[in-house]
């Protein structure tokens, strides 16, 4: 369909590349699931045809409707199926005739109900539809997004494409990938829930998405796994080619009991799962938050093996937390050496013996001090990585003090442009107290995420980030070497 | 000056209710520290008279300025300094002639400069304070915030007083914990800013706090203490009558050699702090946003020393997770007995053996088995806490989604209103992505602030602030009890 993209010979590559799309149980109830797939591949837009099949209705979002998939005449390879769990066998035999090629079943109550008839009747899809060569999303999940070709499962996934895949057993936590860092700039290839994953299971999309030549990170939510020896296996082969984030959920008690609810899969224990991750370099995160911090590392930063920070910026409460954070992150924050401090001496005789890193701009007394403090600071070959506080806390005070936030913003940006360095910037959110101050925060964010400047709401999170990322590649560089704590 | 306020004995509640203020060091640059004085007690508004007292300016912001204190008919019982450090010594002898009952000395580039001639010029200023009855707040602070009497060093502060009272060693701090909570409703009988600690010092003012009636919580940031002994006795003497949350910061080697730059304190080792926390029942905590978190959970519920949650709403992933999150922060969240299961299955057949603990709003099939479901959960007397998710992130996909999102949060709070037990709401902010979620944020949280339910961004963040919360209950309630991690 498209023709200028890299080619890609993994069975599971035809999946994201359908010649058209039915979706089966539409109606005219804009909240109903149906309803939504239908608008997104209309809106996206998905550029080949989409089938909408329905029972009542002639024709949705003026698209003609069909009573049964069979009425097509065209191809269908791809089917998205909102009918009840009931009525799925019979969609199966539907697929089985019309030679498509794989059914992505947002119908749930299957397995994860524990029900006996739901778990046999789970089998016997499963079953048909491999002794015919369909292959099987789901039940009980979102199903697909993939931007380059135009499918989607939200309104707000970004249009445009990028590196980034997310395979994911949950559908919230989906969804959730975007909430929390596409307005930071995340952007993907594809997203997979896949729910039950009666079918293709997580290792499935861990063999094809260490084969895509769209995707170079690869993030992935787990309660637990089908094959587990399989799953280790594409590990152990694919060994930090490209990065690996894993979400491994169902840590605790109550956790692994919600798990079997929710998705019908079995958690593991969770020292195994941190002595895998630690084993075969996998980033292990524990929240959704932790996840999109990473990912936005390793999407706009070079690669760096660095451990020495330099902190610009903020007052001296933050710039002590600061520290704090990036120390007990494992980082190393050097003071500034003697050569350095004479040199800034010469310029600031005033305030000179308060500016050492982390570097206190509240004790600079000008916007000059600071400028020359940071790009010096910046050069020096005794720090690897930059870290920019954007201090909103303090400017944010009233409406007019959020210009010379931007002002301090802007320097930090333009800071982070020219280093030779790896630079995060964090910017204290707060909460979303009034109006003017979150609008401050969103231009913000947005002004680094257009400058490609990876930006955390507070240190520990900018800390955390970098330390994952920098841990990965240090066991890159130097497989044999421990990783550190992961 | 406010004659219906509550009888405080305790020698330092003078500072808190000078009848004049004086602001020495004012001009009419608008992003100078003395007009931003002089603009907030005008608005707040301070009742006394305030003088600005300038050598350049005839009037600022349409008040007459004077040229020296001296020149000042009626009393002035407080004197907030903006002029530099070498003039310091003078003013003091000014205030002396006045009959000053205290200094705050926003000056700064003291002690906290290591320089020797700095540390003797503070000796100095201390010295002559003392001999003369003339107390000292800093100096490199930003003061005092009293909203009962229109006291204050930020617009953003909110002029409605409350019963939480901060003492900060960081002026950026100070602020900061408005920023994190203040939004969400937490409110203020005092805020103190005190930086150098050169006079009055965290023990001055801990001791006061613990008398104060309008107090009823004392919250505090420090880098170190002044008079470790002191402070430690009156831990021990007040043991947990009114809550205590400390923020030590300087834990480590990077951030105790920031803290030295910064205030210079000397920061003492994390292990003891933790201990002496512990052994006192005194709440510690470790970034701002934490602080504020704890703050909100003890303002707005009811005293609860139980350990089993119930968690309502979210989908699966969701679910999961904040199982494994209050897990980990000690928490129970124990199965639903099978006659409450049964109840369950007589109303809800279909999806009856989906529901359990957490309980997972995206199975129920719609709202009329959730609020069923809920509203048997929060009564059923195997849990002592109740847990909300308001989940944002899947109904947030289109501004229109937003209306749900509305409605499945009031039913929330209806359910906290009518509960008997402590209830928290949980709604994933996400990152500030698109200006209609923001807004529906933003209108989240303040619903939950006017209905006094303490409103967090991720469970995570929840469970924590719960976990401390029913930790200090307990240990009220049985002090010869460990009470537990802290």
């Amino acid at each position: 369909m498209n023709s200028s993209r890299k080619v890609c010979n993994h069975p599971l590559d035809r999946l994201f590349h359908p010649r058209a799309v039915a979706i089966v149980g539409v109606s005219k109830n804009s909240e109903s699931q149906g309803y939504m797939y239908l608008r997104q591949l209309l809106e996206f837009p998905f550029p080949g045809p989409v089938y909408p099949i329905s029972i009542e209705e002639q024709e949705v979002l003026g698209v003609p409707c069909f009573k049964t998939l069979r009425e097509i005449a065209g191809p269908v390879d791809h089917v998205i199926s909102c009918i009840p769990h009931h009525q799925a066998l019979t969609l199966v035999e539907d697929c089985v005739v019309k030679g498509v090629r794989s059914i992505h079943l947002f119908t749930a109550r299957m397995a994860e109900t524990q029900m006996e008839d739901r778990l046999d009747l789970e089998r016997q899809i499963v079953h048909r539809a491999r002794e015919t060569g369909i292959r099987v999303i789901g039940p009980n999940c979102m199903g697909l997004y993939c931007p380059s070709v135009g499918l989607s499962f939200r309104f707000s996934l970004p249009r445009e494409p990028g590196h980034l895949a997310f395979a994911s057993q949950s559908g919230g936590n989906a969804a959730d990938l975007e909430y929390q860092g596409a307005g930071r700039g995340l952007r993907f290839s594809k997203i997979i829930s896949f729910g039950n994953a009666s079918d293709l299971n997580e290792s499935d999309f861990l063999d094809y998405l260490l084969e895509d030549p769209e995707t170079k990170v690869i993030a992935m939510y787990l309660e637990g796994v089908k094959e587990g020896r399989r799953f280790l296996d594409l590990l152990r082969r694919s060994d930090g080619r490209k990065p690996v984030v894993l979400f491994k959920a169902g840590r605790t008690k109550a956790g692994s009991r919600a798990v079997i609810s929710h998705t019908a899969s079995v958690s593991g224990e969770e020292a195994l799962w941190e002595a895998i991750c630690h084993q075969f370099g996998v980033v292990s995160v524990h929240s959704m938050e932790e996840m999109a911090d990473v990912l936005l590392a390793f999407q706009f930063l070079r690669p760096s093996t660095g451990q020495r920070v330099l902190l610009m910026g903020g007052g001296g409460g933050g710039s002590v937390a600061a520290a704090d954070a990036c120390e007990l992150e494992g980082f190393e924050v050097p003071p500034l050496p003697s050569e350095v401090r004479e040199e800034i001496r010469s310029f600031a005789p005033e305030v000179w013996s308060l500016i050492s890193n982390p570097m206190d701009a509240s004790v600079m007394g000008g916007i000059e001090t600071m400028v020359r403090c940071f790009q010096m600071g910046a050069q020096w070959d005794g720090v690897d990585l930059l870290i920019g506080n954007s201090s909103a806390i303090w400017l944010l005070d009233y409406p007019k003090s959020a210009e010379r936030h931007e002002l301090n913003l802007q320097f930090l940006i333009n800071l982070a442009r020219e280093a030779q360095k790896p630079m995060v910037i964090f910017i204290n959110s707060g909460d979303p107290t009034t109006p003017w101050r979150v609008e401050a925060v969103l231009k913000a964010q947005e002004r680094c995420r257009d400058a490609g400047i990876p930006v955390y709401p507070n240190i520990r999170r900018a800390a955390r980030a970098l330390a994952h990322f920098t841990r990965y590649h240090r066991r890159r560089a130097n497989p044999k070497e421990p990783s550190g704590k992961s």
